[in-house]
């Protein structure tokens, strides 16, 4: 049976998702129902992306992930359904897509609302509809109209020059933690193995660390998370806070 | 196999909420279970029966809906379990149900704890048990034994008086969205299409939107919900709390 | 079909949590996960041990618990799978099982990750994947390898001398009620139906409840919870900030 997954800004008081699960029950009894988040930072689309994009690669192939936010009709290029990397995603083209894949979908099918009823609450109308008519086994490409591109909205990606690596954080997790755009292939790539120093505002990190305990609590440390990007963190957390680190601030690798 | 919801004011930290589903697997394995809210204010029924009135009927007819807020029983009529549009209801009457139904439920029966220990945790130990029981299979009928009546709470509704609509605030959302309890039906048949002022302490509004972006950022607009009641909302949120709108405070339409 | 509830610090906006469920549903498909919670105190064990001990009998027996709370490998005794009251626990040997369980388990498999890449999220890494092998029918004695004792942490368990039970507190709930680790078997051995006095830092209280209702609003009472410790509480909430209660405070119950 078919896994939908729910990635909003809806949060978890009102009454928004469970009216999203009980319209995907009704037309898809015993469908299994996973939250990614309900908890994004409202509006968020980076933030939505970089959850999303942590999250779904976890879930087995064809796998469904339903994306509920900024989903005005009018404010975006309309409503999409697409397959990328053995999923498929249901969301509005408002340039979340370009933040959460590397490469362009070229599988698109637009979606669209029955009547203007429907615009008051997509993501329960329109988007679940396209959802379960997949998962209950509708063919992709006869689902809605085929449709050519996306909106772009530029992710910061992280580039090197010289003996440098300049990336940016992208993400402070609930423990503090601060990921950047950093991968350890570019880290390997332009480090060649040789020394280094990461560079933040106020400090400097000259080792990568296999393990949060690898150091004494309460000093800083690097280390590549489970998705192979560089992390900035702090035994027992906190770092963005204490360090003072934002979302979108610069972090510079020096090889030396 | 049955679906049953949850509805309390638990949270989400505690052990109940998992107390609970632990309960309803052991009596029914495979149920499908599924979280409406458990960040309800705490005893506050106006917010339950809300939120509630709001998902339940996007479930499919048939499903069981757990109601875990204020179930002291000696502060209540008695725990029930009853039918009403097609769904089952478990719960305190405690005057919720007055609160979530415009017509009186009929079909109603007395659910009683087994002993005194069960009173520490009725939802666990009386709900769940008649949701399950019912789910298994038994005829609603011979569940408990009959009753008649509910315990009662006044619901403010909207009135009309000659040309105005007199309604209030029910319920604001997590972006801050205030609903109201001023239906289409009742703006219809008052307006009969006429020009309006929707009064607010400090604002007026002469339109009806059908989507949050028809207006300019950071003004305020009204639009039909979802469950077609009037809304007043901001565009990208926070009506509530920068109009200083709260529960229960009064809105008026006057037609012109 | 088996069940696997998860216990970790790992809040509800990131995405570890869906990506473990992501893990657990590409290994064994349609297994039924259920969030015991996810908002434990950042690091702390009693915290989290308090909160399984309470809601993990309430599921059937054969559950399968992981507890995804302070998982660096080189701050415990290594990761294990153990088989304990009919339930099995994945988790790392950090002291948890000590506070868990009054009884020591005996028996306990060490389970270890395949490489160092692992250690960045063991809890999707290592513990899903012992679940899964053992949810999907292999046999918990060939799983991983043979392990011996457990790190203990020292709990504060109630203790009598004379006339006097003497405990602590354990928990504040959501509500603000606040759990002692004093039983109703305790209370009962020691107290022989005399009268008593429950003394607190500013308060005492003469009699224990069967519901919170049994006083008036604003007052202190005890009753025992569900689970037959100890509670003290205020009807309508807030014993814990109102009577400045907190966490490894003593209280002692005197008999007259």
């Amino acid at each position: 049976m078919a896994i939908i997954t729910l990635t909003t800004d809806f949060g978890l008081k009102d009454h928004y998702v469970s009216a999203i699960k009980g319209a995907i029950l009704s037309r898809l009894p015993g469908a299994t129902i996973v939250d990614i988040s309900h908890k994004i930072e409202k509006y968020n689309l980076l933030d939505a992306s970089y959850i999303l994009k942590e999250s779904y690669p976890n879930f087995p192939e064809g796998t469904i992930h339903i994306i509920g936010i900024n989903t005005e009709l009018s404010n975006s290029g309309g409503y999409v359904l697409l397959k990328q990397n053995g999923h498929y995603f249901v969301g509005a083209d408002n340039g979340i897509f370009s933040l959460l894949f590397e490469e362009t979908p070229r599988e698109i099918r637009e979606i669209s609302p029955a009547d203007d009823r429907e615009l008051s609450f997509p993501v329960r109308d329109v988007f679940v509809k396209a959802a379960c008519e997949l998962a209950a086994g509708t063919d992709f490409n006869i689902i809605g109209t085929p449709k050519d591109g996306l909106l772009e909205r530029i992710a910061f990606r992280a580039t090197s020059m010289g003996d440098n690596i300049r990336g940016s954080f992208v993400y402070i997790d609930s423990y503090g933690n601060v990921t950047t755009n950093i991968d350890r292939r570019l880290f390997e790539q332009v480090g060649k193995r040789r020394p280094f120093l990461i560079e933040l505002a106020r400090h400097s990190i000259e080792r990568i660390s296999k393990e949060y305990s690898e150091v004494p609590e309460g000093e800083v440390l690097a280390i590549f998370n489970s998705s192979d990007y560089l992390e900035i963190a702090m035994r027992n957390g906190k770092a963005g806070s204490l360090l003072n680190l934002k979302i979108n601030d610069s972090i510079t690798i020096r090889f030396l």
